[in-house]
């Protein structure tokens, strides 16, 4: 990968002035086959790649001929997270201006806690269109992957993806634990490892059970995929055993203790 | 489409009593080239497909060569719903014990309220594995299609999907609505045009605003799409007036009201 000091110059051929849309892809869970196919295809026509370490980065090789492309490591600019958003932000007008094809590849799916639409609306005030993606959610396929349903008939008719990266009770969190524990629905929580034993006892105290299944899966749909079952009251302690390192995806409700069926 | 009358014999080449896996795919929201690669590759490796009328079924032929393959519409049998997925689960069963490599494809993803995981099920029980494919969800991706970004930072940190199959307050229904309206995240309802109004009027109960911006979407992804906004007070009344018909997606929540950056 380059690095991401400077947009390039106009490649041959190109008309001078030229400016394209940017495309913004969901790469999905991890593995480089799980992208879309019209991901793919735009990644093919692609002049320049800015691409997080997350989806199916370290294969894109299986997705496309790099040799023609330069691609730009986005995920690991020497500053903190909000001024490396605002660099990755400068990058895709610079390069669009330059009048390069660029595709911004993000893990899992743009609109997922993936600021997609900061991006899109930080292009739009430059002048830029934006085309957007979707991508499989990790949130969704990771749990799969691991044998376990987000939903199941007659278990649950809803589920909810929660980004774990707050605690409960921090000044800045959004959510209402207490409901969130009442939904009758699935919790898929993802960016919460960290807060894992936090968050169990929020959910606790609003009203689960301290029994209910939870799955967590760690690097889901890649080779280093694993994962661990447990119970809610365990959570915490479950994770800090286990040396649960990010990207994981912990699962928590009775789709999380179904029965794996065994194939003789 | 050929009728599914009966599993056929067994292909030219293949060894006799050859069982192969099935392979459940999600086919994607409804245009054909957001199913995955891996989703793409199989329906190439295919001998049947057993398809719903979602996802991109009506587009198969961009996907693979269709000349070589038996395509079996297993979303109009002529019999209720019941009935038509255990006859569903019987001819998978049937095409895969006669050695063919049988695909089941689906709108979607196979685990958001598509009964994937019986599936999966119902071929353990008969000796036969089965390989799941993950696709992008319709909750996410038909919202994202119309502009409605499902989380936006700094607004939501958590959004629920929810199957509005059953009316608030029914039976079978497995929905804590006071719940749902306060979790403070996105809300995203699919098979919920006909109970559209009740689901509003639940959710307004719960104490979410009469003037929680909605989007309604139907046939997102397709060259059919079109989608309209409105206010929770106002959702049933315009569910009715615009005619929306399945399959729709509405987004309740902050972010279907976000500003449409407009490039000039």
């Amino acid at each position: 990968m380059n690095s991401p000091d400077s947009a390039s110059a106009t490649p041959a051929g190109e008309v001078p002035g030229t400016v394209h849309s940017v495309t913004l892809i969901g790469g999905g869970p991890g593995a480089w086959d799980l992208i879309t196919v019209r991901g793919m295809n735009r990644l093919r026509e692609a002049d320049v790649i800015l691409a997080d370490h997350l989806g199916p980065t370290s294969e894109l090789d299986k997705l496309c001929d790099l040799s023609t492309k330069e691609v730009v490591d986005v995920s690991k600019l020497p500053y903190g997270r909000q001024v490396a958003q605002s660099r990755t932000n400068e990058l895709l007008v610079e390069y669009a201006l330059a009048g390069r094809r660029v595709v911004r590849l993000k893990g899992g799916d743009p609109y997922v806690f993936g600021r997609g639409f900061e991006e899109l609306e930080y292009l739009a005030r430059h002048g830029i269109a934006c085309e957007v993606i979707p991508g499989v959610t990790s949130a969704i396929s990771v749990p799969g992957a691991a044998g376990v349903p987000i939903t199941q008939r007659g278990i649950v008719h809803c589920f909810t993806v929660i980004s774990g990266h707050l605690p409960p009770g921090h000044p800045d969190s959004l959510l209402d634990w207490d409901a969130l524990a009442r939904t009758g629905g699935t919790l898929s929580i993802i960016m919460g490892v960290k807060n894992a034993g936090r968050i169990a006892d929020a959910l606790m105290q609003g009203g689960l059970s301290p029994h209910t299944p939870v799955a967590i899966i760690q690097e889901g749909t890649t080779q280093a995929q694993r994962s661990v079952r447990c119970t809610l009251d365990s959570l915490g302690e479950v994770m800090i055993r286990e040396e649960i390192q990010p990207p994981a995806v912990y699962v928590v409700g009775e789709v999380a203790g179904l029965g794996q069926p065994e194939v003789p």
